[in-house]
C-alpha cells in the first residue's frame, strides 16, 4: 500500500534502472549509437549521454572509433567493454574440474578443464583443484574478474552451501561459496546445480553444435547425461527449481520398478539404466572414449530408459522440447532419434535435440551469470 | 519505463485496489468493525467508511446488528453478504454430473450430484444433464448467481474450450463455456481441469474429513483417483499448470514400461495400473461400492503403482506432500499407509494425506473461484 516516496530514493532507483536499461540495449544491439539507444529506450538524448558517460567511467561500455559521414558531430558507436569486468565460471564434476573466463559480452576468453577424481577424496581436494585451474585461466584471460559462479552436480542450499551431492560422497553441507572465495580472493556470487546452469546455457547461447535448427525456444527440459543424470527445467524462459530448489532430479525417476538399487537409496532409477556406468556396463567398455567408439549396445537401452523417464516429465511438466546434453550429446544423432521414437510411441511428438557436445555449457553459464548480474545491477 | 499518470486513472485504480483490500480483510476477519478494517489495512477511518458504503450498496458486505457497550456510536460489525452474489460450480465427470452454489463466504448453499454416463454419448448430452442439475441447485439456493465455473477431466484451452479429454471420447474442441453460458443464462467465467480445481479446494478449504492434522501447506500434489487419474500441483500456494496448461497428467506417467496399452496411446501408464477400472479388475468387482467393501486385492498394486509414479513427481517437482483424493480417499488409511511406505522406500519421507472423501472438492472450488474473482475485482 505504500508507493515509493518522491525525491532522492526514487530518483536514485530510476537512475539505476535506466543505467541497466541502457546497458541492456547496448548488449542487445551493439554496436549502437547514443541516438539509437535513445530511440530504443524512449529516454532523451541528454539523459542517454549522461548515463553512457557513467557507464564508460565504470568500465562497462566503450566507444568505437567514430563513424564519419552525414552531417554534424560524428557518432561514436557504443559496445560492451571487452576489457571491462569479467566473470569466472568454475565447475566441479565427479571426475573433472573446469574453469573459464567470459568478458562482459559473454564471450569465452579462456577455458580449461582437467581430470580430477572427487569420489574418494574429501571436498578440500576438489576445491583446491578447481582453484588452481581458476588461477591459470584468470592469468590467461588477463581481465579483471569481478566475481565467480560455480557449477556442481548437487543440491545447493542458501549461502552457496552444497547440501548433498549423490555422486560426490562427502560433499554434504560444504560451504563452497565461502571456501572458494577464500581460496580465490574473488567473491563467489553463485553456486548452482550443473544441470540447471547447462539449461541456462542452452537458453542464453543456443545450441552451437550438432543441434539442428536454432534455439530450443523458451520452454524445454535439458538432460545432462554423465555419471549422474540431471535435468534443468526451463519454462517460459525461466529456470524452474520447484518449491525447495530440488526440482529436475530426472536421474531418479523410476524406469524399472524392480531394477537395480541406486546410490540414492531407491530402485530402478534412470541413472541406473542410462547413466554413464550403466552404458559402460552395457557395452563392456571401461572408458567413455571406448564407449563412444562402439556405442551400439548402449543406444537402445539408454533410449528406452530415457523415453520412459521423459514420458513422465512431459506429462508432469508439460514440456514438449528436450535437449540432450553431456554424454548424451556425445552419443549423437542415433541416440537422439531413438529417444524421439520412444517418446513418439509413448506420449506423442516431442522435439528432441542435441546440445553442443562437451561440458562447456554449465561452465560458460556459471561465468555468464556473473556478468549478467553485473549488467543488470551496474 | 512509464509510471502511471497521476490523477484520474491512477486514483480510480487505487480505489479499486482499496475496495478489494477492504473486502479481503473483512473476508479474513469477519465479523469485523470499520475501525478494525482501518487498523488492519492502514487506511483512514474516513476512507474505510466510504469504501464500505460502496461495498454495501453493491451487495457484497452487510452490517450485523450494532454491538452495544463502550462509549460513542455503537460499532456495526461487517461481514460478507451471504445473500449477495453467489457462485455456481458445475462438474462433468466420466459417469456423473454435479452442481453447487456457494455464497460470497464460500459456504455451500446447495449441492447435488447425479449419475450421468458420458462415454458413449455426445457432449451435448453431458452439457444438457449438468445444465438441468444447475437449474435445480440455483432454485434451491435462492441466491442471485453471478457466474459459473466448470470442472472437467480434460485439457482446457483458451476461451473455456475443452481441447481433449482422454476418458470422454468425443469431447474434442468443445466450446463448453459458450455452450453452457447459452444453456444456463449465466456467464461461465472459468472452465478448468478437475484435478486442478480439487487441488485448489484442498488449498482453500483444507481437508475436512479423514485427513489428519490440518492443511497440507502451500506446496503439495493432489492426486485425483477415478476412472482417470490426474494431479493438481500446488507450489507455494499457486497452481502450477506448466507452460501449456497441461501439467500434472500423473495418470500417464509410466509405471510399467511393458504394461497395458492405455487410452492415451501409451503403455504401462499409472491409470492402467491404479485407475478405477484396474482396481475393479484386481478385485474382480463390478462397482465401486463392491470394491470399497472388499478392497484387499486392490491396495497393494495401487500403492505400488502410485509409489512409482509419485517418486518421479517428487524428483521432478520437488514436492514432499501428497494428498490422495477421489477414489483413493475413499480407499482410506490403508492405501495411504501403503503409498507412504512405498515412497519412503524409494525416495525418502513424503507426507501422504487423505483428502475428504467424495467428489465435492472440485465442484466447490469451481463455485468458489467465481466468488473469489468477484471479491478480488469488486
Amino acid at each position: 500500500m505504500t508507493l515509493p516516496a518522491p525525491g532522492g530514493a526514487g530518483q536514485h532507483t530510476v537512475r539505476r534502472h535506466n543505467l541497466a536499461l541502457v546497458l541492456g540495449e547496448v548488449a542487445a544491439a551493439e554496436p549502437v549509437s547514443r541516438a539509437g539507444v535513445a530511440a530504443r529506450t524512449g529516454l532523451t538524448r541528454g539523459t542517454v549521454s549522461s548515463l553512457v558517460e557513467e557507464l564508460i567511467e565504470a568500465g562497462l561500455l566503450t566507444e568505437l572509433a567514430a563513424a564519419r559521414g552525414g552531417t554534424g558531430r560524428p557518432a561514436s558507436p557504443l559496445q560492451l567493454n571487452r576489457s571491462g569486468p569479467a566473470g569466472l565460471g568454475l565447475e566441479i564434476g565427479v571426475d573433472h574440474v573446469g574453469a573459464c573466463v567470459v568478458d562482459l559480452s559473454g564471450t569465452v576468453r579462456a577455458l580449461r578443464t582437467a581430470p580430477s577424481a572427487h569420489r574418494d577424496r574429501p571436498p578440500t581436494a576438489g576445491l583446491g583443484a578447481v582453484a588452481e585451474l581458476a588461477a591459470a585461466v584468470v592469468a590467461e584471460a588477463g581481465l579483471a574478474v569481478c566475481g565467480a559462479g560455480v557449477a556442481l552436480p548437487g543440491l545447493i542450499g542458501a549461502g552457496g552451501r552444497v547440501q548433498h551431492a549423490p555422486n560426490l560422497p562427502g560433499w554434504t553441507d560444504v560451504p563452497v561459496a565461502a571456501e572458494l572465495t577464500g581460496l580465490l580472493g574473488i567473491p563467489v556470487v553463485q553456486v548452482a546445480n550443473e544441470a540447471d546452469l547447462a539449461a541456462l546455457a542452452e537458453l542464453w547461447f543456443g545450441p552451437s553444435g550438432a543441434a539442428g535448427p536454432g534455439r530450443p525456444g523458451p520452454t524445454f527440459l535439458f538432460v545432462s547425461g554423465g555419471i549422474g543424470v540431471g535435468a534443468g527445467i526451463v519454462l517460459d524462459g525461466r529456470l524452474f527449481r520447484g518449491a525447495g530448489g530440488r526440482a529436475g532430479e530426472l536421474g531418479h525417476v523410476v524406469v524399472e520398478p524392480d531394477g537395480r538399487r541406486c546410490r540414492c537409496g531407491g530402485r530402478g532409477c534412470l541413472e541406473q539404466a542410462a547413466g554413464q556406468e550403466a552404458l559402460l556396463r552395457a557395452t563392456a567398455t571401461a572408458t567413455v572414449d571406448d564407449l563412444l567408439a562402439r556405442p551400439a549396445a548402449a543406444i537402445d537401452p539408454a533410449a528406452r530408459a530415457l523415453g520412459v523417464a521423459l514420458t513422465g516429465a512431459v506429462h508432469l511438466l508439460d514440456v514438449r522440447t528436450v535437449v540432450l546434453g553431456g554424454l548424451y550429446a556425445r552419443l549423437g544423432d542415433r541416440l537422439r532419434r531413438s529417444v524421439e521414437a520412444e517418446l513418439a510411441a509413448r506420449v506423442g511428438p516431442v522435439d528432441v535435440r542435441l546440445s553442443a557436445p562437451g561440458t562447456g555449457g554449465a561452465l560458460r553459464a556459471a561465468a555468464a551469470s556473473v556478468v549478467r548480474e553485473r549488467l543488470n545491477s551496474p
